[in-house]
């Protein structure tokens, strides 16, 4: 994250939003955001969705998610999108959204759907 | 990919391996390989794989993927070993294993299933 | 579709609904809807919702689909019902969440994210 | 699984194979077997994978699959063969492949990642 200058710009109970701005670099062959950053932003933002939901020293890792690439990741920036679908002891279901912004305007870009695991008494929490 | 530091170290048809190096800018909060690092290398293996076995003037994209988190990823490097389950005109199915390397040894930490659309005509083929 | 005594409840452009009723011989050991029905006709719910944005000589088939279970599938029926995420020419993306309704109550218990493929010029539609 | 006529025929430890007849019951619009009885029964075979390296008092639950079509579901019988990838304590991840079988001849027709969880001490095993 740190590594994308990926930004956490809103966290509330069981929603987040993940912000990454444009950077040659972060791109692909046809100048769109590489998948992996949809990828990474959309995990990311997963995972914190789910963390607002667990007790407060567990940690949690992501078991498996799904991305489906809807268009291209075009724009000023990427901006991902989570929500808890379902929030277990154990396991918690998200999905996220990506949305490239141009100016006012966003395009859907991809949708993921996550399986993130609470660990109990493992305090955590900074951001990477 | 240019951002990670990955190398495509092996191509053939219908099969390719990339490696990453650690870098601490690459990790989330456990020390571990952010999982969007093994879902970007794994992603690109996958779209190369596929790539070798589609027309000189096509160029390729991915539909989705989806990464089972199998262990820690953790080691000197990461690596990703593609290969190609079904070539088709449109869509081509790959897997993708992802495993950190600590010296001779190779721990499994990640399995992707990604579908993979060539569009003929759009030459192409940067490594980014 | 026919084997499960399903029925399509519900279609409009872009969204459908189907619906099936609790049988025994659909349960799985601990007497809830096995997970392959709940996949079936959501399955069926994606690709009817994908066919009804296509072109009217064009058939649909599946290409994907990933199915997160998010409570036991209990109750008198099950209910499927899908919408279209993107529609494209080739590819279309579906979600489908899945019910279990006892009286007037129903409880969300999986949701899918599937990938459509339109192919020209096989007129079709029977349901199955 | 009673519902489909499919036979557990093969069990060891991680490995499972399940078969089941063609039924005109069991196609789709094309004649094709039904996406949703390969996804039944490779799901099922990815379970019962699971369960053989469980302990003794434990159930299994599938939380999530995803399946890949790779050609049409034809032939006289329909085999998944499914094999555990990795086995943890909670969740175990399995995958199935999915074959129709027409006299000698097997087309690989669909393939499954598979995230399958144990609970403990709710001892289980019927298959249906």
């Amino acid at each position: 994250m740190r590594n994308l200058g990926a930004r956490l710009v809103d966290v509330k109970p069981g929603m987040t939003e993940i912000r990454v701005g444009y950077r040659e670099d972060l791109t692909q062959q046809h100048g769109y955001f590489h998948g992996g950053v949809s990828a990474t932003i959309a995990d990311t933002a997963c995972g914190y969705a789910a963390y607002t939901l667990t007790a407060a020293d567990a940690t949690v890792l992501t078991v498996e998610f799904k991305i489906n690439m809807l268009a291209p990741a075009l724009g000023e920036e990427l901006i991902a999108r989570a929500r808890v679908v379902r929030s277990g002891r154990t396991l918690t279901v998200c999905t996220a959204d990506v949305f490239g912004r141009k100016g006012e305007a966003e395009t859907h870009c991809a949708t993921m759907v996550a399986t993130i695991m609470s660990l109990a008494g493992k305090s955590d929490g900074k951001m990477k």
